[in-house]
This record gives C-alpha cells, structure tokens and sequence, in this order.
C-alpha cells in the first residue's frame, strides 16, 4: 500500500489540502488505497516544536511515497533567523526529498479564458510547462551572507552577497525532464538563461545544447534571454511548449505563467526528484501561498492543491487513470460554472459562487 | 552649447536614431542649440575598429552632456570572446559613464490600451516607472567564471558561477532615485527583492526600509518578493506607482512592465549617474533591441527612439520644456492613428499604416 504523507501547513494551507484529501478518499476501493501520516511544516510547527521542519516531519516526508503539501509562510516570523522562518521548511524539503524539478502546467481553455488579465484573443488555446530546476543557482551555492565592503567606492559598507553556480550533471538531470516533456507534447523546448551577462548561464546554455544535440535531436530547442522570456510569455505564451530555466528565473516565470490563467488558485505544481516516470519522488502542492487574509473562512479556492493531488496520482503513485479522472471532474465542476471568490467574475449566478468546502463537493460530486 | 553624442549601432538602431535626431534638430532656434558626434558601437564597431566599445567611443560618450543610443546586439558575433560581444558594449558604457539608475516610464492611455496584450479593463490608466539598479548585483560582481567543479554529487563536472552582491552605499544612491521619483508622483515605492532567499536581498530591503525611514516618511514603502511582483504587474498593473529593483529583477520587471503597451517600440528609459537633477549625466535609448529581421526596411517605430529624445532633453539638458513639446508630439501623432506595423491593429486604415520615416515626420509634424 502506498503511504501519502499530508503536511497541510497554515493559512489555507489546511482547508485546501482537506479538500484534496477528501477527493483521495474518495478514490479508495479494490483497486486503489493509500496509508495516510499527517505532520507539521511551517510556521505552526515552528510555534509547536521550535523548527519549520521538524525532524520527524522530514522522516515521515523521506519515508513517504509521496508529499501532498499545503502552504507555508507567515509574515508574524519574518523576524526570526532565516533558518527558523517558514520558507525554510520549504527549502528544506525540497533539498531533504531531492527534488530537483519544478513542473508547472498551465492550460487555458475557453471556459476559463474570461478570468485571465490578458485578452481572450491572446491566451485562449495556451498550454505550456514549465520546468524549473529546484535545487542549486543562487538559491543554495555558498558563500552567502553578510560582510563589510571590502571594494572602492563602497569599501567599508555593509555588504550582502551571494555565489550563483550551476554544475554540469545539475543542468543535465533537469534538462532530460524538460526534453522528455517536450518530446510528449509539442516537441519544442525554451531554455531561459542571461548568457549575455552570466557565466552560470553560459554553462547552462551549452549543457542544454548538448543534451539536445545527443538525446533529442527531434525537439526543437531556442535559447531565450530571460527578459526576452518574460515579454513573450505575456505577449504571446501560445508560442510556448515548454520552458526551461534555472532555479532563480524558473522562480519568476513560472509565477508569471501562473497569472496568465487569472488566479493562482488554479495551476499546481508537481516537484519531482529521481525515480521512473509514473514512480518518482515528489512533492505536490497549489502555486498558491498561504493567503492568511482569507485562512478559515472557506474562501480559498481547493482547485490547485486537488490538481496537486493529481500530479501526485500521476507522478508518484504510477495511477494516470485516477489522474485523468480527478483533473476531468475539475474541469467539468468548472465548466458547471462553480466558483471561488478568486474565479467569480460579474456574470457569475450567486447560487454558483461557493466556499472551498463547497467547491470540493462540487468536483468530488463529478468524479 | 551642450553636445549630445550620437551613437548609431546597428539593426533597427541607426533608422529610429535618425528619427530622433530629426526631431531634435527641428527644436533647434534661438533659445536650444547643441552640438553633435555622431559615433560607431557594436557589432559595426568591433567589425571596423576590432572592438564593440572603441575607446574613442567611449570618450567622445564621457565628453558629451548627453547620449542618444540606438540599439546593438548581432547574433553573428555570438561566437566571439565575452570581451568582443556587443552586449559589452552596452555594460562598458553604463560603467563608463557610471550610470547606475534605469528609469522606465510605462503610461497606457485609453488611446493605446487598445495594443496591449492585457484587457483593456485592467491596463487603462497604468502609470508605472521602473527604477532599475544597473551598476551592480550578479551583472558585474566578481569572481565569475568556468571551472571544475569540486563539490559532490558534481564534484569533477564543467560549472559556471557568478557573484550577486550589493553594498549599502550602491543601494542608497538607487533608493534615492526611487523614493525622490515616488515623491513627485503618487507617492508609493514598490521594493523588489527575494529577500526570503538571498542575503544580497536582506542587505538591500534593510538598507531600502533605512533610506525611507529617514528620508522619505511621506512615500509608502512596501516590498515585494520578485515573483509576486512580477504576478501583479501583470494581474494588476495600475496598483503600482514606482517599482525598484536591483539589476537582475530590474532588468525581467522593466520588460514585463514594457510589454504592458504592447510594443516594445513604445516605451523609453533614461539610464542616469550622478548630476543635479535636469543635469545628470545619461544615456538615453528605446526599450527595443537591434530587430535585425526589419532592419534596413522602413519598417522599425522610432516612438521608443524619438521619446528617448525627450528624456534626454528632460534629465540632460534642463530643457523639461522642450521634453513636454516633444512627448505631446508623440501622443499627437498616435492619437491622430499614425502606425508602424507594430503596433497597426486590423482596424487601422491603410493610409495610416506608416514607416519609420513617415511615423518621424508625423511627429515632428506635431511639434
Ligand atoms: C518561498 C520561496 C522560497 C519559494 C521559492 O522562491 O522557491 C516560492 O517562491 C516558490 O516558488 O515556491
Ligand atoms: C543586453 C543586456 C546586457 C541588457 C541587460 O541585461 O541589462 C539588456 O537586456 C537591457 O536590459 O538593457
């Protein structure tokens, strides 16, 4: 029997991942079960047991065959040392479970063009990936920290400084999912890099090359600059399969595709480590935060983290059919016309604009 | 009488610079006079002087009030040494000149709404600058380079690595600029960072929150992550009055912000060192690159190019009056319809359908 482990987090972090869950239940029969643990990340387990990630959540996290993860990040512990605040946990989960890839799928229909801040004209048919290396670049190269100047004109100020690297073998793993991806989809493939400016991207973009040029001949590989990305993701994201980029710049543009669907309620993200396709290790959450405005008062949209659930089916428990049938009955409860505050829009009828509790009825009733 | 140094480039470059200076020569008269050095950089540069940046460029940039800058980048020469790239032509002359704040001014009107990728509804009205810090951060820090990488699971491959960093002093002079813009507007900064991450960041928010502290009261100061700030540029442009951010997020956030109004021929920046205000030394160029596939053809916008004039009028020359004159212009002639092919829509008649000399002339038209 696989073991899912649940770490709900705060904010809506909890109510979402309720939601997921129950949808998760609700699948169990001869053919599918699951054992459930359900630990605490963030800054409640940093109030309960002194640290964003206690040991034993880690364990039970490495110990799982996979994560369904909630939210973190409270603004109450920003005080705190960087190594007690709750994006810690998150962190060190990724770095704990080995995961080294980020995949976001955005997907624009034309049900769901109407919440997108972008015309119709220009995002309705958008379907693209993106793939963000997860663990090195300036998020974890050392040193890091604080200093005092030691340079003219600024010799003698307080400092702040960084180390941005990547190794050849890192860009190489992360570049092979991004190959296989675009290989099973459209066959094109964006890399995001500055090598105009960075050495880091200089690597990054000859590694891609390579990797291309001696496994995927048949996709089709550019090369973008990241502000270049950025633009054209707005301008013309149809023009996208999938993206490719670092941790730093994945960062920025997956968080841009995200609002190109109109509510970061809506796409999820499957961060994967080593494994076989259908078994890899992974963590899955909403591309949301922990949206403390809203947190217990049934507001929060369940749609990402149950999207969450099923990338977990998918990636981690080797059960595409349950996949497909989850992601199928959020799209029939949005084509419905059910609504969360974040995806009502004027025209929406009051009986169809519901709470979380309510949305998740909505899809678990259309599984 | 001031000098204002020409500098061509190549690609779309020396067509809207023409343009520019056209307009500029037609303020000429009793009360505006200037002299001029028209001088070569980039890729032509370094294919006739053997350097992108030739020192006699670079001097003639230093000597002159002021520097009007077309555009450089050639993809032909991406196979030279970094030194001889293009691009370093560009950053040796933000070091040269010590330039160190990029200001990009994004207005959309009801008129030119319309061009944007976003709906109406959410762009209309946007008055957004851009501070951009371009002196420093992972741009130009060292060390940076290629090596062997030494530690595991990687230790033995290619790596690439870079420097981000930032001291106080260099994060104080930007700041300044930012929060003194924010006063003579609505009075609200936006502060980028990933502050959750990076400890260039924690240095540069404690060093923005001090300068606003002591010297800004009045400005409402809020900071933003670089991912969230990215989203709600997009999600709700019309929310921000002044952003600033260092180099890297400054140089994604200004394009994001640029593709706004839906042509990257439209907007300006002034790239700004040291001076009083009206007197600062700057260069002056459009937010478009080089545009080699319409280059030679009549075909590029010279709005970006001729507003750019203006800017440097404004911030070089102490001539705010002039710069009025010209950017009223400019709304003038896109009010009256003219349109390059960038930013023609399918309803735009065909005899406004204009090139770049005849877009030019309908604005000096309106001077
Ligand atoms: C919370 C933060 C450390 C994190 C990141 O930057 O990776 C977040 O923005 C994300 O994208 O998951
Ligand atoms: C050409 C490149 C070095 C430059 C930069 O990144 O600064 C460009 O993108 C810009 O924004 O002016």
């Amino acid at each position: 029997m696989p073991c899912i482990a649940f770490l709900p987090g705060e904010g809506i972090g909890p109510e979402v991942l309720a939601q997921a869950r129950a949808v998760l239940e609700d699948l169990r029969g001869p053919g599918f079960g699951f054992d459930a643990v359900e630990v605490p990340v963030g800054a409640v387990a940093c109030d309960a047991h002194g640290h964003p990630l206690p040991q034993a959540t880690l364990a039970a996290a490495c110990a799982a065959d996979a994560v369904l993860f909630g939210a973190v990040g409270d603004p109450r512990h920003d005080h705190l040392p960087r190594a007690l605040r709750p994006e810690q946990a998150i962190l060190g989960l990724r770095r704990g479970l080995g995961l080294y890839a980020s995949l976001r799928h955005i997907r624009i229909d034309a049900a769901t063009a109407v919440l997108s801040p972008l015309k119709a004209s220009v995002v309705q048919g958008v379907d693209l990936l993106v793939v963000r290396e997860l663990d090195g670049d300036v998020y974890t190269a050392t040193p890091k920290g604080q200093r005092i100047a030691a340079e003219e004109p600024f010799a003698g100020d307080a400092e702040g400084f960084d180390s941005m690297r990547y190794a050849a073998g890192e860009v190489q793993r992360v570049a092979h999912v991004a190959f296989r991806a675009a290989r099973a989809r459209r066959g094109q493939l964006a890399s995001v890099d500055k090598a105009n400016v960075l050495e880091t991207s200089r690597l990054w973009r000859q590694v891609v090359s390579e990797v291309g040029r001696d496994h995927y001949p048949d996709v089709q590989l550019r090369h973008w600059y990241a502000d270049n990305a950025a633009m054209a993701l707005v301008a013309s994201p149809r023009d996208f399969d999938v993206v490719l980029a670092g941790n730093l710049f994945g960062d920025i543009l997956s968080d841009v595709a995200s609002v190109l669907t109109g509510s970061i309620g809506l796409p999820a993200a499957a961060l994967l480590g080593d494994g076989e396709p259908g078994r890899t290790r992974g963590l899955f959450e909403a591309g949301h935060g922990t949206a403390l405005d809203i947190a217990g008062q049934d507001r929060a949209n369940p749609v990402g983290c149950i999207r969450a659930a099923a990338l977990l089916l998918r990636h981690a428990l080797a059960r595409p059919d349950l996949a497909d049938r989850v992601e199928a009955a959020v799209l029939a409860a949005l084509a419905q016309g059910w609504r969360t505050a974040d995806i009502a829009i004027p025209d929406t009828p009051a009986h169809l604009r519901v709470g979380t509790q309510a949305m998740g009825d909505a899809i678990r009733q259309a599984l």
